[in-house]
């Protein structure tokens, strides 16, 4: 039976059940300095969220001559925070949780499109600051409009589904999709981003932040996007990023907001998190949220649960179905 | 041809194709006084919206030996601006464009829904204010929940085909609704309001305010919702109302969500609007947008085009496909 220490909380359910299985589930964070001290060297797994860095010093001093950590589990998806080839090196597996919080971020997707055209988040702060703003606050119907999708994983694919049934028609762009995937959505996929910018008033990026896509959201890919609806509405041009902070350059952001070349941003997600002092917080047409996409009951107890069978599968001495090395 | 009265604004479409037709269009506001004065009797036809009353005197005044004003239109939905039985009496036609906002009013209702259980509108505003409130923010997902709804209107069964499409299940009462319409959609229909009220923890508004309607969603409803959704999730109680101030009780809204029967309400419109002082506009988990259900450039557009379809007709001596009398 295993000793796991959960460094940045678990859903209850999930601890239960490790429980059940005869595992011992330690809850406690432990500090840089005691994790470089070698706190996890009593542990045979630990799980982290995105609080605990698994650098390079810390994964050594993880692991003795009587053994160590041999699991590290990532309850939720981006693992920038593990030294993969180091805990690789260290005969320890990693796993991450990618499916649990698909449908979490598809609906905050949509809730930031729908309170971006519609001023949603402009209407409540107008009303609570006593202004009734009803003559100022005219929007646009997402219906009839085009929805470019930047990344076609599973998030997007679920936004599109949803956009779909809203009445919009849906392009994306993803150099790592097998082609088949877009022929089975009744989607445009194009293979030149630049394209899904000129046609698409409305844009949602869901890509990991690499190199590759880093700043992808630039000034002028901004500047293609058409203004006119392909309905002919003067709907202006919308930007949402619910997947990494970076992906879109967030001065050309402000600077378009500021032109008018954009009508509305919305992110979850910033180049700096937390985003205190932000400038785009003082625009009128930005609205934000704190990083909250896999911030839901449901994706937390469906994290909770991948985990704990990635947990258990490890310790039966199968390969967990998340591993990532 | 004919002489209109636009009294409070028109898309400037349909004011083109009116003139097109050699209609001639006068754009202009007049007060209480102007039309008690007989300001309308000079016109054929009078188009509003809400801001024009025609009260029993001023729809008198509006009519002299010589003729005036034969036609009515109401820029909208609701008439409650209109004394229709004394219009009737003068032979004065009554249209509305009861359809060209409903999609507008759909996508309000399903973006409502989303900020309140994202905590969109709060989440912007504590980021603003400089709290990067993550951790308090977590919300639960629409999927795997009963939406039930009150009316089942084409406005209702639009909220109901998204709200589908986001992973819900459909429950609705309306009283007045041929059964066949329920079976059609995958909705269970209930002739009992308690019951859609005890079954589901999100409810939103889709009828009339009527004297029957009046105060229906008031304390002793919102006792009976289930705080845990049918998925088995403690995700509160979420009420939505997008159709007219006063179905919503409003004082029992605010003390449902003090004491944590309601985890959240929406409103678009309210008891009394402007709604400047109202004491929801205080608590954390309210927020509210100032009566936009049909406040798009596509809605108005469309009601602007039904609105001249509709003169142009009357104008031809056939009967407006939308006449209320």
């Amino acid at each position: 039976m295993a000793r796991i220490a959960v460094t940045d909380g678990m859903d209850e359910n999930a601890v239960n059940i490790l429980e059940k299985y005869g595992h011992e589930v330690v809850l406690k964070h432990y500090s840089k300095e005691e994790l470089l001290g070698g706190a996890l060297c009593d542990y045979d797994a630990v799980v982290i969220r995105s609080a605990t860095k698994l650098t390079k010093p810390v994964l050594l001093a993880s692991i003795n001559e009587k053994g160590g950590v041999s699991f590290i589990g990532r309850a939720g998806v981006g693992v920038d925070n593990i030294d993969i080839p180091v805990a690789t090196e260290n005969n320890m597996v990693v796993c991450n949780t990618p499916r649990s919080s698909t449908h979490s971020v598809v609906e905050l997707t949509i809730g930031h499109l729908l309170t971006s055209c519609r001023h949603i988040a402009t209407g409540d702060r107008l009303l609570r600051e006593g202004t009734w703003a009803k003559k100022q606050l005219k929007g646009s119907e997402l219906s009839g409009k085009r929805l470019g999708l930047i990344g076609y994983g599973r998030i997007a694919q679920g936004v599109g589904n949803v956009a779909q049934s809203l009445g919009m028609e849906i392009h994306a762009y993803d150099p790592y999709l097998p082609p088949k995937i877009a022929s089975n959505n009744n989607v445009t996929l194009h293979s030149d981003v630049n394209a899904v910018f000129s046609m698409c008033t409305h844009i949602s990026v869901h890509c990991n932040l690499t190199d590759e896509t880093h700043h992808l959201v630039n000034e002028d890919r901004l500047n293609l996007m058409p203004q006119i609806g392909v309905d002919g509405t003067h709907c202006g041009n919308h930007i949402v990023n619910c997947a990494r902070g970076g992906i879109v350059d967030e001065d050309a952001t402000l600077s378009a907001l500021e032109s008018g070349k954009l009508t509305s941003a919305a992110l979850d997600v910033f180049e700096t998190e937390p985003a205190i002092g932000n400038q785009l917080l003082n625009h009128q047409n930005f609205h934000g949220t704190p990083h909250i996409g896999a911030a839901t009951m449901e994706a937390q107890s469906r994290i909770g649960q991948e985990m704990a069978a990635q947990l258990i599968d490890h310790f039966n001495g199968q390969r967990p179905h998340s591993a990532l090395n």
